[in-house]
């Protein structure tokens, strides 16, 4: 990372936080929460938490960022990390590395290109990484929920079962990409064990401050708060890289023009960022634009950006 | 322009040039130029140069770096930023900045799409960017070849004919975008007035120095050499985050990923990008890849921020 | 044809003809008229007309069977069959036989099929076919001119040069279709010719007898009104059975499944027909339903055939 | 079943399927046998068998006419026959009656459709009707048997088991689209109770004799062989029409072309088809082109309506 602005302390991240969670506290609650599962459709649209993490681990937030919400698609993030770090450049022979340009769920690409789906980060991609990681630990979803809880420090940081359940009984999309991918030969475990260990990983329950420490390894060009290596610096720019392109499904343009950082959002209503070389960031509210991703969420990183001139560009 | 007195950071670029230049020789002419037009074809593939200027405007090179070559699509950005300097954000209510997600001149997302091309740096986006800029000054090339030579500081900078008159006479694929858009009334001049527009910007012939020197206003956060602001430093860093999600046709994912730069190729073989806050690069070597990017310009961009560390992740 | 209800005498045709007037009549003017040219939004949707021509050239008729309209894409099956007599099958090289499956303006198909439409009666497939008739006579809409008056035996049966003009102000679509077509090297002309014969035809006005009587070479399997060959016994079958797979747009299956006879529609409002071996049919009424085709006009066929037992199925 | 003495109109046959089965026989095993499962991978490409049946249950046939072979896709009419008894007009609201003017299992349309298959012959739209039939009897595959085995009067007519099994472990792509149709709401069967239905149908064993005879009833006019109706005299020609416009995978408008009939093919190499009035037919020779269908049944029905003038154009 290059264009660092000078910056000698960490402490001067909380007022840039209180001055956004004031910025923001004072529009009403904006957008609306996912509402295909009752539990996230129960959110109450104005809660609001933000937290930065530094490379030393310290942390820093305002408003709900020690409340834990359901985390849905951010952990693709890391299952792609866990995974990369197993098996290496032979991933990208299964998933790609482009923008999908379409809705997040779209099956057109996937048939076009033969199974093969454009990135980690759409739901037919995450699948495929699951699979693998799946195959080579046979408990993918519990090797998320280690690592999750050792970078935050956090060992209640669980799975909500009711969560996943609910994901499950409207899982027919899901199922339907799954099996489409098997087809093309895309897929190696049963798409029923493979969509339970997926389920699982989108149930994740998390806060702010746990995800901000455990999305710090990118940051940290690839280091684990222990400090021992999960990824190569090479790796670990890969994934910074997709985050920026891919991260917030059909609205990564959006999301690069306005924020400016790798980020990968969720329908809960996070938003995990990176700074690369410097910081990691996490926002959370529920409510939702159209496109899936946190109105507020992007809104408070855009000043977050705006403020510091914490931007890649 | 002038070649500056080293400064103490300028000095480490020339060696870094220098051994990326003789990595690439190392290995033959790599990918094809492209054959549609006679002008493109002719091209020697193992033809290499490369270019950096830095803010102040001192300008290295290896190779070919003075040899004019045909920008072809690069000059896209030079006119999106003129256009966007002049109408600010209400440009993009007639183009997206989402990536395309299919090969460049696919028609299929914007017939989906009602006629709204996705992005600036696709042929369709291009022509739109192409007919608001004509609309607001009568001579949307006459615009982008003052600005160049300004920039560049280069008045033999100039428009070739022939290459003009070859893209014209293959130019069905481009006429067919434009009378499709107009059918969506996103389209004002004439079609054959803004093909004639087009296909000019397209055929500018320049050097790696000249648009190493043309780009650093990207680099500048919107600053032009004469020191006068063409964009607002948001605009400028808009312009960074579509190319950095949009700039190399359907491989943007791939660049963000091996480079980690904000760029834009041509055809022609040339490839631009910008390290925000430090310098830009100009690479050319005209053989390119299936995706229409210059095979050597790539590795040696790869290259450079490798040994550089100066990449945006 | 297989399955003719005896009937003795082509006297039984007016009663019916009456009867469907009547019931037709009862219910007041459905759709809309098509509103993209000035011309055919000015046609009030309560008109109705409808002929029958049997095979010796005797033709009956109720209501405004004898007003001109503006037949549109009905003059498709004639530009088909005269270039069908001249070249054969050469001719399906360069577009297809299949339903389009997709509205008619569609350029997905296309693309995905390398500039080869899909059947004859998609715009974009009707332009090769003018750009073939065109290349073969030098006046591929005069000769359709000649045909229609010579099978019709109306002399002032002609072009409306207002109607041309205004579908060439509008004619960005077809542009859009014949460029695109061009680039794949399916299109001889250049496209201003083209596109200028093309508006011809679709600009003829002729009335249900006119048209009825013109139709009729396609229930004497290829024999034109003055008992010269047109078409072999196999090529009317074939232009048949393109109608009733292709004549109506996105509504082909629809109206074989309530009309169950080839047909062909335009959005003028009318509607010919076909009973191969008996007599032929022409229906017109301005209102439209939302995929093109006459309301009061497939009505009043369905009518027919449930009356007189007329269809092949 | 009898074989019936022989009536005037029934003599004829006889001579002319001769006489097609000796043109067919002097060219060798044309197209290649479905290789998708064992069983029909393993089908020898120079078998053929026709068989004609008419309206009184008199049946004629050459070659293998008695031999039984895999049905697959030719069931999907008796089970849309079944379910239109059933439910009437209700049933186009969950399937459409057009072209799919795409390869025959592509998710495409299904998307772009909001999850209403295009027409009930392909996979998507006969997974549907098969779930509406099941829903109203609890066993649809049953029904379609006990159906089978009345009008064919062949009581050892059944299932086979291996197909079936060797269908659902190929079963992916039919798994997506059943998943991919629930999601939109339009399948009310558990998915794999669904599949098991779905398989069983296409794994029906018969023959020429027994197919030609199960489809009286649509030359009938929807009267079955023991004299009562199970379809309205509309519904049947419904039934044929859906033939005609969507009974051959993507090749529709082209057996319209060259056989001008209603037909339904399956990949076992089996077409039935109907001459409204008349008689049926059912060819049988496992080798297939590039589009599903059996290339010698085309050509034997092509041959046979060019020798009996007994097409419906």
């Amino acid at each position: 990372m290059v264009i660092m602005a000078a910056s000698t302390s960490s402490l001067t991240f909380q007022p840039i936080l209180e001055r956004i969670a004031e910025e923001i506290g004072r529009t009403p609650g904006r957008g609306r929460p996912a509402d295909y599962i009752p539990a996230l459709a129960a959110c109450d649209p104005r809660r609001f938490g933000m937290a930065v993490a530094e490379l030393d681990g310290s942390v820093y937030g305002v408003g709900d960022w020690r409340e834990p919400f359901s985390t849905q698609s951010i952990t693709k993030v890391f299952t792609l990390a866990l995974d990369l770090a197993r098996e290496g450049d032979e991933l990208w022979e299964h998933v790609g590395r482009e923008p999908s340009g379409n809705p997040f769920n779209s099956l057109i690409q996937l048939e076009y290109e033969n199974g093969i789906p454009r990135n980690p980060f759409i739901n037919a991609g995450a699948l495929v990484v699951t699979d693998r990681l799946q195959t080579r630990t046979g408990d993918a979803s519990g090797e998320l929920l280690a690592f999750l809880r050792a970078e935050s420090g956090n060992r209640a940081l669980d799975f909500d079962k009711d969560v996943a359940a609910s994901e499950s009984a409207h899982g027919d999309r899901n199922a339907a990409l799954a099996h489409f991918m098997a087809s093309y030969g895309n897929i190696d475990n049963p798409v029923p064990v493979l969509l339970d260990q997926y389920f699982r990983q989108c149930s994740v329950t998390a806060s702010c401050a746990d995800l901000a420490l455990a999305t710090t390894f990118l940051a940290r060009h690839g280091i684990r708060a222990d400090g021992t290596r999960l990824l190569t610096r090479s790796q670990a720019k890969q994934v910074n890289a997709v985050m920026l392109t891919c991260g917030t499904y059909d609205a990564a343009g959006d999301f690069a023009y306005r924020v400016g950082l790798p980020g990968k959002s969720g329908v809960g209503g996070g938003i995990i960022a990176v700074v690369p070389g410097r910081c990691t960031l996490c926002v959370w509210s529920p409510g939702l634009d159209e496109r899936g991703n946190s109105v507020a969420g992007v809104a408070a990183l855009d000043r977050f950006t705006t403020l510091t001139g914490l931007s890649v560009f």
